[in-house]
């Protein structure tokens, strides 16, 4: 049984408590919120103690934290976590500054705990379906990867101020999707955008949609799009290019259900809802941390794909920024 | 070069006449039609000469004839052009009368020549391939069949009340469909029908809406189910189970474009018009039919299969004014 | 908070109480199977005790029953939860008799006790949007129902015997989910079909393949057809027409991925396994029950729906084995 | 009827003719080839004449040139028809030098004649409802296109050396497509490619597998990625994402048909031949010049277009060599 601290009581902490709810091998010893009435919320649903963060990695009872608080907090808790032993889960982004990521991979290593970096993406079923094909060869050696990625509306102007910008929010996603998929490094960025969606979103000097193309050693090419609205729901499509053939991963509906009327057939739109949409990748993704947080895994996506993630995202900040292509192998 | 006289210049003479043009190896000799302007134009645009029935028939000019005239005169015309001993193309119904299709059979069995009966649904590409791939083995023994056929609007009460019914005038394609895909001939069959779309229609003694179930000496079985009204468009499906699979055609629609919006995905209509419909099956069929004529190819379907599909559509019409199953055996 | 007591610790009873377990205002006090192992295992799951049957009927702690056991031992727990005021949610099929559904229909009118038929599938997030659209007029008035419920496998022979046969233990669902989708009872039905996927059923005296048509006194008809073989999966479709157009509901994938090469256009087989599929179905359908015996909704389907079905499904099973239609308005 | 002089007979020529044959009011008088073999073939198929293309220029009983000769002879009968008077309908690439399709620009405006360029695919039916429903303001304005061009498999090595290359030999289609439907010109564009299908296309000087993202002055992003292979047919994909939703148009599938078995569902491959693809479009095409040359419809893509998507495809050739993007406005 993995005995869990878990580190931030929101709607993220939430989610992994539910999913740890569904687990066999694992419990949730102790939560730790900065707002009392989170912690206190989420203790009652999973019976756990209320600690402070401090007391939880210094807690001889916990095996393993999993940190959902703010990005700000990341660092400090993975350096504590880490030389407190404990296995660590942490949300995306790891953190807003490259040097700082490297300096927590540095402690993780030197440590040897197990680190599972949170792109729920990858255990999405559907996603990770379309990776084992390629990894089964049913498309041969891949040349081009699309990821098409859009929210079903903006969050809050008060909230883009505060989130690193688009690149480091959103699509921070597609690039691990990206390099996961790809199974190259790349090279090269070139990142495009522009506020279409809210003007707003501009003047506070972000982004809302936004095109990216990056190249990797060999001439494989990745293309990358997102925008912060999609009228028919939450839009997340991947389609990968091989030699022999195409994959391609489209949305899950809200129902199978199809009217035909004169003006012709009609589905449902896409599942609006990160939560719903990701149910599944949630769960799957906390399976995996438990599994390597107690021997029987490995940490996939790890620190290093945190690392990666940002790396791109910064780039692709600074391209549309300077209009110009970044290269990446300096 | 395939000399072809064709007698009834209306809309589905038209249609073949349309095919022969793109045929490099058959032209259309002479027309005739009661309707002297309907002859004309069709002269004009195939360059054919006009002449009357009679005398197509007594042409030594003519090899072939192509027979889209109203069905009370296909019985004289199949007697006389097979006494001529002219390759025989005839729409469907070949006559109301299952004893008059049996005396025609005989006449065109002793006179050796090739008939071709006009279901043009089994030359559709789509249930031609369908077929093809049951022939293949794709879906090992078929055991269950389900044929759904809809028609966009009624036709005038005009025209039901001189049709023959729902299962001759309408459901006679299906029945052939479903001959051509079960590959072993019916033993029983129930139909049931009502009329939900207009109840002039019912006034008038026939249904719009129906549904048969027809099986086989082995216990293999097949649905049919029709309409007279469809809002999205000509629906033509097809359905085969088996042992190994399921193997079915959709609808061609208008377009492939796919609107989403917050309602949802909206994908074009069926295609409405039967002629656009089966455009690709009534070239096919043509190019079949001078094949046949000119040794190059066996007539399939033949008169036998005309004959099976009215015998069917007697047995609907009677089970359904009945209320019993018909035993097809008999 | 519901206090229930779970009597059959089997498959379906241990759905229910994972079900039960989501629920914030249900619990599982006890649980009763003949079998002890069966019972433990449950209990320990779900933290209850562990009771005879008897015992449950007779708890003041208990407030409804969840009915998993042997369907002829339904009719004696029916009796003894209704007399005891408790509310009942019963699995399909209430019993193998008729007569024995109405005297424990006539017991659960006269104590007034909330009861609940197991028929899931009224609960799918796909059948219940697609009702709900007919509700909404949609498609104007329905005028034809096509459902296609296909097994991915045969069960054993030992269980095909003790079935009561395939009109009684699988198409018993698609009547119910007619009569839900058409709403106006049918007067007439017409069975066929046959032993195609294994000939030991057919000497077992049931049919492993059949389609069944119904009308209805104002001629609208329904098609059912049923497999106990589906090699793509667990196939369960239907398709409504009405005034205005059509509404269906298609399969739920394993995934949403499509692989593309030479050969085409290939996407995963429908969802294999009925506890999968109808997932979503079995939480609803526990949440109406826990509502319906908390006043807070009502129990629908309801003990009368059970009897209708079994009514159809002996009918099906007279008419398959006559080969005459049944008269259902006697 | 509009009398047309067809200059070159190779494929596209008889493309072109067959199309003419279809329509009612223009007519194939003259065809010209440099191969005498070709000429004779088109006369016999069309009833036409052969004469020389000099002659064909200087023929009074000619009003418009269909012209599908080598790039390199464009130049001149493109001055030498519109200094004639006589329509002209120009196959895509007009030229490979920015500067003569200026040079022939001005003379087609100074002389005041109809020109229409071959872009075929603003004809598609799909693509030109896909357009249609933009200016309908079905999605809003226009933020983000993407098009998926590729080719199901590379041509000879000697052709690529005499393309001008992939940008503008194939991509260029793209290129006026993006025009077509952002309705704003770029400002900016960057190419990326690199020869994956075949070594021997890069030792060529050439790229097999691109992407291009461009941008407008409002920020708007056209994605356009192209291959010269795909395993699953021809494959010709549009996304258009607007403030109100998404249209796309998908491939067209060779049949309907769909098979499913235990590995799941089975489609067909994309149509691969671009003339079965394309084959409306032609028409459509053509019957849009025979308006536009007679007074009833306007040239549209006229000469214009085909020096923007020029400019284009020279640009993303620049871009993609010095890795650099290049600005649109100079």
């Amino acid at each position: 049984m993995l005995r869990i601290g878990l580190l931030g009581c929101g709607r993220i902490g939430q989610v992994h408590a539910g999913s740890i709810k569904v687990l066999d091998d694992a419990t949730v010893v102790a939560v730790a919120d900065a707002l009392p009435a989170a912690a206190q919320a989420l203790a009652r649903t999973t019976g756990a103690e209320i600690r402070s963060a401090d007391a939880i990695l210094a807690s001889g009872d916990i095996d393993a934290v999993v940190i959902g608080t703010p990005t700000d907090t990341h660092f400090d808790l993975i350096q504590g976590a880490a030389r407190a032993g404990k296995a660590i889960f942490c949300e995306k982004p790891i953190d807003m500054s490259v040097d700082n990521i490297r300096d927590c991979m540095d402690v993780v290593v030197a440590e040897g705990v197990t680190f599972l970096t949170g792109f729920n993406r990858r255990f999405d079923p559907n996603f990770a379906a379309l990776r084992a094909r390629i990894a089964a060869g049913d498309i041969g050696a891949v040349e081009l990867v699309t990821i098409t990625s859009r929210d079903p509306a903006p969050p809050p102007v008060s909230y883009i101020v505060r989130s690193g910008g688009l690149f480091r929010d959103m699509m921070i996603h597609d690039f691990d999707m990206a390099r996961f998929l790809m199974g190259e490094e790349f090279v090269r960025l070139h990142a495009m955008g522009a506020a279409l969606v809210d003007p707003a979103i501009g003047e506070a000097g972000d982004v809302d949609t936004a095109a990216v193309i990056l190249t990797t050693a060999s001439g494989r090419i990745c293309q990358i799009s997102n925008s912060r609205r999609a009228a028919y729901g939450y839009d997340q499509r991947i389609e990968v290019h091989g030699q022999k053939g195409m994959l391609r991963a489209e949305n899950q509906l809200e129902t199978t259900v199809e009217l035909a009327t004169q003006t012709g057939f009609a589905r449902a739109p896409a599942q609006h809802f990160f939560l719903e949409r990701y149910q599944a990748a949630y769960l799957s993704e906390m399976r995996a941390f438990v599994d390597a947080a107690t021997g029987k895994g490995t940490a996939d996506p790890g620190i290093h794909d945190g690392l990666q993630a940002q790396i791109l995202a910064d780039a692709a900040t600074l391209s549309r920024e300077t209009g110009q292509p970044v290269d990446l192998t300096g």
